[in-house]
C-alpha cells in the first residue's frame, strides 16, 4: 500500500497486522460507496469556491475531474486497489495525480470523518428510497394476486388449528396492508436522518466560514446538522434508525414464508409456486422443495443482528469520533442488501403464487362454522356465553 | 383458580403445570393494563348499543359498572387475584357478578385477542406520549445547563485522545439536539401504529355489523385497522416498531454515561455530581462512585434485548393468532419502564451537573490547537497537506 | 431505608431517584440468593477464626447466628425489606443486632463485591446441577415414550415435505440424544466456573493472610481463583458461560414445540396431548389449542436475550469492578428459571404424548419410498444417478 | 450455471432470482471448506469399498482423483466457479469428468446434507483447535510481558475511580488467567460436538449396511452420531455450541481494549504501543490514535451477533432438514475468522506493550492506601466498621 497521506513517513508505516485488522473490508465497501463520496466532494468544492477558498478556475478543474471519476466509477472503469486505503484517499489521490496542488485543496475545511459521515448519510437515504419503492411493488403484487384469486374461500387458523372461514383476499390482504403501511415508516426514517453533517470536520467544526446551507441544498438534505459534535454522535445511531425501519419488513416476510411452508406441505397443499421456483433433492426424486421460503425465513430470523450490532457498537463508544464506528458501514450495507433482495424475491413469489382451489374447497369443513352458529343463536337473543356452551355440546358431544 | 369462562367443565380444568407455564406473569401485567381494557370495553359496549345489540338501558348499566371498576382500579381497590386468569376475565367476572346476563353480553362481537390487541395498542400510545414528554424534559435540562456553564472551554476528544478545543456548550448541545430530535421519531412511531384493531374478533372479523369507526373515534385512534387478519398479523410487530423507537434514546443515554464516567475519573476530573448522587465503598472510605452512570451504561448495553425478543417471537409465528404473542406484553412493558426511568434519572443528573472549571482550564493544552495553526497557514495560501506536514514537524520534531 | 453502613451520615443519604435507579430489583433477587450469601459468610468467618482474626468463641456465636438466619430464611420467616439495601447489608445488620461488635468483624478481609461474587458463583453451580438433573429427566421421558410407541412408522420430512419413512423411535430418539448429550455440556460449564472468588476483596486482594484454600474446600469449589483482579474480571463472563450452556437446550425445546404444533394440526393430526393439557377458545367452542407449545416456542425464540445481555454488559465495562455488573444477577436468575420451567413442562408433555396410529398409518404414502426404489436398483448395479432419473421419471411422469 | 445433477431437465432450470437468493455466497464459502468435503468423500469411498459397493479398483481410482483434487485445491489451482452450484457438486463433477460412471458411485449411501454436515463438523473441529492454540499464544504473551514489567506498581480502579494499589502483574495476570482458562472451555466444546454425522444420508439413514465406525475412525471423530435424525437436528446447534465458546474470548478482548483506551489517553498515559501500531489523523498532526483497540472493542461489541443468528435460525426450523440451515455456514465461518484475527492482533499488542513507569509512579497517590490504613487499625483490634469511619474522617475531613 502506498504511504497514506496522513501517515508520517518518518515514523514508518503501520504494522501490517494492525493495518489489516483495522482496515478490514473498507476497500470493498468503499467501492460501492464511492459515488456518494464523489458527489459530496464536488458539493464541498463548489462551496469552497463560493467562500473564496478555491478560485472559480480551480473549482472548474476539480468539478470536471470529479465528474470524470464518477463516470469511470459508474462504468466500472475505476476500481479501488490496495494502493488506496479507502475511498476517501482514492479520491484525493485521483485529484492530486490529475491536478497537482489543486487536488490537495479540496480537503480544506473537512476531515475524513466528515467525508465518511456525509457519504453514508447519502447512501442510507438512497437505499431507504429504494426500499420504499420495493415495498410499493410487493404491496402491488399482493393486490394483483388478490384481484385474481382473492374470492376463494380458505380456512382461517389460530394456534395452527382451524378456526373460522376466511378468504384468500383477507389473508393476502393482511400482508398487502402490512407492506403498504411500512412505506410510511421508511419515509419517516428518512425524515429522522435527513440532516447534512458535511462541515463538522473532525467533529468540532472549523474556523473557516463554511456555507453549510449551500452543501445542504446541493446534496438534497432537508437541513443542516448544526452542532458538529452531534454529527459525530449520531453516526451509528442514524444508521440504527434506518436499519431498524427494515426490521418489520423482514418480520412480515418471515411470517409469509412460514405461512407458505405450511400451506405448501402435502398435508395442507393449499398453494403452490411454479416448478421452476422450487428445488429437487439429490436423492429423493419426487421432492419439490420451497427452499426460497426457507431461506427467507432464516434470513428473517437472522435479521435482527444488523440493528443489534449497530446499537452495540454505538453504545460502546462515548462522544467524539472513535474508529469503532467504521464497522457500522458494512453492517448497514449488508442490512440493506438483505432486505432489498428479500423484497425482490418475495414480490416474484407473490406474483407467481397459485391456489389449489380444489384442496381449499375440501378444507372448508364444519368446525370452521361454529362461531357462525353461535352468532345465529345470539341474534335470536341467546346470551353469548349460553350460545357458546350450546354449540360446544352439540359439536363435541361433551 | 375459578373455572375459566371458556374452559369446558366436562373436560376438567387445565393441568396446573401447563397453566402456570402458559399464563406466566399475565396477572401482574394485566393489573397495570386493566385501565386500557376497561376503556376499550366501554367503547365496545357503547358501539353495541348503537348497532342494537345492547339496549340503551343495558349499556347504561354496563357503562356505570365499568366506570366504577375503572375507579376502583385507579385507587388500587381492585386487584387481580388468582381467581382471574387475566384482566379480560376479571372484567367479565366483575360485570356478570354485578349485572348478571347483561355482563355476558358485552363480549358479543369480540374475542379475547381483540381485547388484548386494543388494550396493548392504547397502552403503547400512552407510553410513547410519556416518552416524548420526557425527551423534551431532558432536552430542556441540557439547554438549561448550557445556559449556565456552556461558555466554558473544554478539550474535544477523538479516539479518547485530545483533539481540538471545544466548549461545554457544544458537548452538551450535541446531546440536547439528539434527544430533541428523537421526539419526532417517537411521534412518528405513534403514527405508524395509530390504528384501531377492535372489531377484528378472533382475527377474521365477525358477521355482526360492528361500527368500527365509532370505537375508533371514541378511543382516539387515527383510523380503523380494516383487515382483521392484519390486526393479528401486526401484533408484536407494532410493539417492535414502538420499542425500536426507544433504542436510539438508550444509545445516547449510554454514550452520555460513558462520557461522564470518563470525565468524573480523578485523571480527567472535568465534571462532578453532588455528593448525594454518588455512592461510597464498603471498604474504601475515600471513594465517590458514579454508580448512576454505570447502571445507565449497563442498561443501555442490555437494552437491545427488548426489540430483539419482540422481533424473534413475532418472526417465529406465522399469520393468525398464536399464544406466542402473549409474551410480547411483558417485554414491551419492561422496555418502556426501563427507558422512562433512564430518562428521568438522566434529566436529574444533567440538571445537577457541575463543571470543575479550574481543571477544564488547565486541560486546554497546546496540542488542541494544531488544526488552528494549520488553518492559519492555509489562509495564507499554503496548500492544506503542506501545512499539515509543516505543523506536524514543528510539533513532534519528527 | 436505614442509613447504609458504608454511607457517610455527614454527607446525607443518597438521592431517592438515584437510589431507586441503581438498586433496582436487588432486594427481590437477594431474597432468593440469601442462602448462598449466608453459607459463604459462615465459611469466611470460619476461616477468620483459623487465621486468628476471630476468637473461637466469636466464631461460634457468628456460626450459630448464621445458622439461625439460614433457617429463618429457608422457612420464609426472614424477609428482606426496604430497610436492607440488599442481602449483604441484611446479613450484617442481623449479626450486629444479635451480636453487637462481633457482628461487624465478619466483614474483615472481604468486601461486598467479594460477597456478591461468591454468592452468585454458588448459585450458578447449584442451578446448573439442577439443569443437569432435569436434562436427565427429559431424556428419560423420551426414552420411556419410545419404549411404548417407538415402533410406529411415521413419515420423515425435509423442507416440510414428505421425504422418507422413519419411525416414532427415530424422531423422539433424536431429541432423547440431544437432551442426553447436553448434560455433558452443562457439566463442563460447571467445570469452567468452579473457582472460588472469595478472598478477592474489592478486587485487589487484602494484606491479611486469608486462607483461601480453606474456604474453597468448605464451599465445595474445585480450586481457588487466585488472581483477585481475575475474580472481578470474570464476573458477568462466568455468568455468560453458564447461561450459554442453556441455549442449546432451549433450541431443542423450541424445535420440538415446532414439530408438535405441526403434528397436532388437523391436517397432520399425528400426535396429541390429553385434553387437560390443551386450551379452548373464548369464541370457538370446537378448538383444542396447544398453547403450551406456543409458549415454549416463543420462550425459545426470546431466550438468546439472556446471554446477549450478559455479554453486552460485560463487554461494556473494562477491568475492575463496575456497578454495571449488578444487572447480571437478575438476567442470570431469569435465564435459569426460564430453562428449568421449560424442561419441567417439556418432560410432562413428552410423558403424556399420544400417537394417532391410524393417521400415521394412512400417512405412509408412496412418495416416501422413492429412495428405497433407487437403492434396489443400485443394489442391482445401476449407478446411483441413473437409478435416480429412472425412478423420478416413473414417479412424476416427467 | 450448468444443469444441476439433481435438477430435472424436463422442468427447466431454477428461476435465476430464486437461484441467486437461495444459493447466496455458497460458492465462496465452499471454496474454503472444500478440503474437508474432499477428505470426508475419500473416507466415504473407502468405506463403500469395505462394504462392497465399490471394488478395490474403483476406490483406488476415486482416492487418487480425490488426492489430486485436494492438492489442486491446496495450491489454489482448483477454484469453484459459477458452473458448480457448490462444493459438493464440484467434487462430483470433477470425479465424473475424470472417471465417468465411477464418479457417480461415490454418492451412494449419502446425500448432500450428509456432506454438508460432516464437512462443517470437520471444519469446526479444526477451527476450535486453532483457537485453542491462539489462546495459549496470547496467554504466553501476557506471561512474557509480566516477566518484564510485572513488578511495576499501578493504581487499581473500581467504578473508574482510584481504589487500591496493585501491580502490572496483577492486572495483566488477570487477562493471562482468563485466556488460559478458556482453552479448557474450547476443548470442552470440541468434545460436545465430536460426533460423526456421515452416514445419516438425508436425515433418516439408509438401508445400505454402512460401516459408520470406519469413517468415524478415519476422520478422527470420537464417536458415531448414531441417530440420523439427531445428525440433522444438531446442525446449527453444534455450530452454536462452538461459536458460543468464542464469546468469552471476545468479552475479555473487549475489556482489555477498553482498559487500553483508558490507559493510553493523555490523562492516564500509563501504557503505550510503538508508534507503528498507532495511527495519525488526516487533519490533526499531533495525534497518535489506538485504532487497533477501537476496532477490537467494536468487534467485541458486535460479536454476539454470530451465536445469536445461529440460535435464531436453528430455533426457527423444526426437525428434519430445512434449507434455513445453509445460512449457518457463513455465520460460523465469519465468527471464527473474527475471533482468530482478534486473538492474533491482541497477542501482538500485548507483546509490544510498554509501560510509562514515571507516570505510573506519579499515579500512586494517597487515596490508594486508605484500606491499608484501616487494616492497620483492624490488626490493632479496632472493629472494621469503626476503623473505616475513623480513616474516612481523617481523609475527607467530614
Amino acid at each position: 500500500m502506498a504511504s497514506k497521506l496522513w501517515q508520517s513517513t518518518a515514523t514508518g508505516s503501520l504494522h501490517p497486522l494492525v493495518e489489516t485488522y483495522t482496515v478490514g473490508d473498507d476497500q470493498v465497501l468503499d467501492q460501492h460507496l464511492l459515488g456518494h463520496d464523489i458527489t459530496a466532494t464536488k458539493a464541498h468544492a463548489h462551496m469552497l469556491e463560493k467562500i473564496g477558498v478555491l478560485t472559480s478556475d480551480e473549482y472548474q478543474q476539480l468539478a470536471a475531474a470529479l465528474d470524470e471519476l464518477l463516470n469511470e466509477w459508474k462504468t466500472g472503469a475505476f476500481t479501488l486497489t490496495s494502493e488506496h486505503e479507502d475511498g476517501h484517499t482514492a479520491i484525493e489521490l485521483y485529484l492530486t495525480e490529475k491536478l497537482g496542488p489543486i487536488g490537495k485543496k479540496v480537503h480544506t475545511g473537512r476531515s475524513r470523518n466528515d467525508q465518511a459521515l456525509v457519504m453514508m448519510r447519502l447512501f442510507i437515504k438512497t437505499e431507504l428510497e429504494a426500499v420504499a419503492k420495493k415495498l410499493e411493488a410487493v404491496a402491488q403484487a399482493y393486490a394483483g394476486k388478490i384481484a385474481v384469486i382473492g374470492q376463494t374461500e380458505m380456512p382461517g387458523y389460530t394456534h395452527t388449528q382451524k378456526a373460522m372461514p376466511t378468504t384468500v383476499s383477507m389473508w393476502l390482504g393482511s400482508y398487502h396492508d402490512a407492506f403498504h403501511d411500512l412505506q410510511q415508516l421508511v419515509a419517516h426514517s428518512i425524515t429522522a436522518i435527513d440532516q447534512n453533517p458535511l462541515g463538522s470536520a473532525a467533529g468540532f467544526g472549523v474556523t473557516l466560514p463554511l456555507d453549510r446551507q449551500m452543501t445542504t441544498s446541493e446534496l438534497g438534505f432537508a437541513k443542516v446538522q448544526e452542532n458538529p459534535m452531534y454529527c459525530g454522535l449520531s453516526r451509528g445511531v442514524f444508521e440504527l434508525i434506518a436499519v431498524q425501519a427494515l426490521n418489520p419488513i423482514m418480520v412480515f416476510a418471515g411470517k409469509f414464508a412460514e405461512d407458505m411452508l405450511l400451506f405448501t406441505s402435502q398435508e395442507f397443499n393449499y398453494f403452490k409456486l411454479p416448478v421452476t421456483m422450487t428445488t429437487g433433492s439429490s436423492i429423493m426424486p419426487h421432492k419439490r422443495n420451497y427452499d426460497v421460503f426457507e431461506i427467507m425465513r432464516a434470513t428473517a430470523h437472522a435479521y435482527p443482528n444488523y440493528a443489534l450490532q449497530l446499537q452495540a457498537i454505538s453504545t460502546g463508544a462515548g462522544s467524539g469520533y472513535h474508529r469503532d464506528l467504521q464497522l457500522t458501514k458494512k453492517i448497514t450495507m449488508d442490512a440493506f442488501t438483505s432486505a432489498l433482495d428479500t423484497l425482490e424475491v418475495l414480490t416474484l413469489c407473490v406474483s407467481e403464487l397459485e391456489a389449489n382451489t380444489d384442496r381449499l374447497a375440501e378444507a372448508m369443513t364444519d368446525e370452521l362454522y361454529t362461531v357462525a352458529k353461535i352468532n345465529e343463536l345470539v341474534e335470536k337473543g341467546v346470551p353469548f356465553r349460553d350460545a357458546y356452551q350450546q354449540v360446544k355440546q352439540s359439536f363435541l358431544g361433551e
